[in-house]
């Protein structure tokens, strides 16, 4: 097991109706002036915002709010979030919807007090030094952003989707009522529930041995999902299904299932130019790139693949030929996704192969190699995508 | 799933030769006067403590000290600490030891700004509303009060052991270093073994239906406690055992693995009367009572105890008879136990079954009902401890 840090202050509040203590947690963490951030009129209309401006009301927070985050969130709408903040004396950042919405209110965050261009910070390694505080009331579960300091936003001039890392980012607290997760359509659902996935398969591959306690912990979360989604899909309204992915969301990315041991990430940066070139939903994008990315690599250590398969998608051992089992497992991985509604090539994703090129181009690893399991080259990268936009059942 | 709130704030510092980091943190949470708290020799022989110390010099911390903690910590020695502290104006604790040390830790953070007996926030509910600043340097997996919020000592007078519970005495970060725990005898590892065991069960005996992501994080925990125990056991310095199992004790007691559900805690309340009276390890007690307590409440939900057969010990489901699974599993926990060293009856213990009367006496139900899975009378009670004493495998 390698050393680690493992820092979660975060103070979860989860359960039924517990978005009306927003203003009492705002006050709790010293919040005096709001910043309501928020993305589509999904949360106006469901009443949501109402719900969060009376409690805020009661508390007697102010507030002021800027709505209009899209999925994939936008530098553009970033810069008057930082503007308002200051026009308006913000203190604290209130994010109201999904990981676009609390990704979009951290890049404010640490923005509001940094005298230059807040994208400095994103896919640079510059160290955050100071931020606003943030608390999220969660609407989707899928980012874990929640849970997290990290942050991925789009920079529209170039289509350039880039990350930052901070325990400053952490949210104070975090909402999560599992209700508001009832009326997500299936198609969002499984998105969700992909990258919760995706969240953890990046962490179990890995090349550090004996971390028994952090794989069996990803596992967990593996075999819950694997449950749970089905169940929401079939059942929108089945709170227990709908509860057990949002919490599953949380810790899949808050690092319990991570620490100790290198992960992989590659998965994630491969897609990222997906859904920033052709604005597809993050999930679908993983569905598509993330078996592809295991038969690519999983030569690099099939005991980890037939373990995988064994323990998380039931398979029987094969003795005689472990390469079987591992590649029965990606294969119920993939059939998975697609039994839950997920792309799984190009076509379905709305990708084109003729793009591969750009794609790789973007990504920007030039000569070198990215990825903590598997070293990728660009060539690796772009057979990854051929695999990718030509997979089937 | 029930509405849960998890907060669990302390930065957790993990690996080799973290503990030359002690001086840092406690600078980094506000630490200027320090009282290092511990327990036996060993810290003393080990080199440990002039370690931490050595740290905190560099640090330019200034720092005072009290050994001499006991398993099942007392009350004498904590009023001393509290004295000590208000006398020498100790502004942080720094407990270096296993569970009774931060306990003991605990009770003096507490203390030392309540203007009366600290003994009456134990057992009492009284809320805790201050407390000094507690870090931890951890030298025994087993108590998980590294990352808890929970205290546990005992009153000499009358062997009185209660305890008390508040977000205000998790420790600010806690320092885990596994090669610290390499020279604890087998008999010591066993007992940590079985208290980490036995804080999962007591959250994964609920009667919280459909809480499956908490479920399988439990099996996550006991199933690497079942594969790293015995290694640990056989081969004392095998880092990778030891870390497993460090990290494991932590995870299974800040809570992760309980939240959204009842807990029982019934056991761990039975057992405090043993090593309140005998002066016996905790875990040594937990080993004899847990399996009692399973065999007695088993038939309160036989599907949930199969479960425990199935997930954690790898039992074939009987599915014509699934009471003969749910006590395959029952006695695959107690032949575990027996194969770690634990003691399995009272015998073994060194107790007494003359003395069921007075143990039950000393709980003090009276006429009442106890525990969140099943709820036992004393006579329940007096039962268990008698299944308890002439267990066998």
């Amino acid at each position: 097991m390698d050393n680690f840090q493992f820092y979660s202050p975060t103070e979860f509040i989860f359960g039924r109706d517990t978005e009306t203590k927003a203003g009492e947690m705002v006050k709790k963490y010293g919040g005096t002036k709001v910043l309501i951030h928020y993305g589509s009129g999904s949360a106006v209309k469901s009443g949501l915002l109402d719900c969060v401006k009376a409690s805020l009301d009661a508390s007697g927070i102010a507030y002021t709010e800027l709505g209009g985050v899209q999925p994939n969130p936008r530098d553009t709408l970033i810069y008057k979030g930082i503007e308002l903040c200051r026009n308006e004396g913000v203190d604290f950042i209130l994010s109201v919807g999904g990981g676009s919405c609390i990704d979009s209110s951290k890049a404010i965050a640490l923005g509001v007090p940094y005298n230059g261009d807040f994208w400095d910070f994103y896919g640079t390694g510059k160290e955050v030094e100071k931020a606003l505080p943030i608390g999220t009331v969660l609407t989707i579960a899928a980012a874990g952003s929640e849970g997290s300091g990290a942050s991925v936003v789009t920079k529209e001039e170039g289509s350039l989707k880039r990350d930052v890392g901070s325990d400053l980012l952490r949210p104070r607290f975090s909402i999560l009522d599992p209700v508001l997760t009832c009326s997500l359509p299936a198609y969002q659902t499984a998105c969700g529930a992909t990258d919760i996935m995706a969240h953890v398969f990046e962490r179990y591959f890995t090349n550090t041995r004996e971390v028994e306690i952090t794989d069996r912990l990803c596992e967990a979360v593996l075999l819950t999902m694997i449950k749970e989604t089905p169940r929401a899909i079939a059942q929108p309204d089945n709170y227990e299904a709908r509860a057990n992915i949002m919490w599953a969301g949380t810790v899949a990315h808050n690092d319990i299932v991570g620490v100790g041991r290198s992960q992989d990430w590659n998965s994630h940066a491969i897609e990222h130019e997906l859904s920033a070139l052709y604005d597809c939903a993050h999930g679908a994008g993983l569905a598509v790139i993330m078996p592809a990315w295991m038969e690519f690599v999983y030569k690099h250590d099939v005991m980890r693949f037939a373990q995988m398969a064994v323990r998380v998608w039931g398979c029987h051992m094969n003795f005689e030929f472990p390469d079987e089992t591992a590649l029965e497992g990606i294969a119920c991985f993939r059939s998975f996704l697609h039994s839950i509604g997920m792309p799984i090539n190009f076509e379905q994703l709305g990708a084109r192969e003729e793009d591969i090129h750009k794609l790789v181009k973007k990504m920007g690893i030039g000569d070198g190699k990215t990825g903590g399991f598997v070293h990728l080259t660009s060539q690796d990268i772009a057979t990854i995508y051929r695999i990718a936009a030509n997979a089937g059942l």
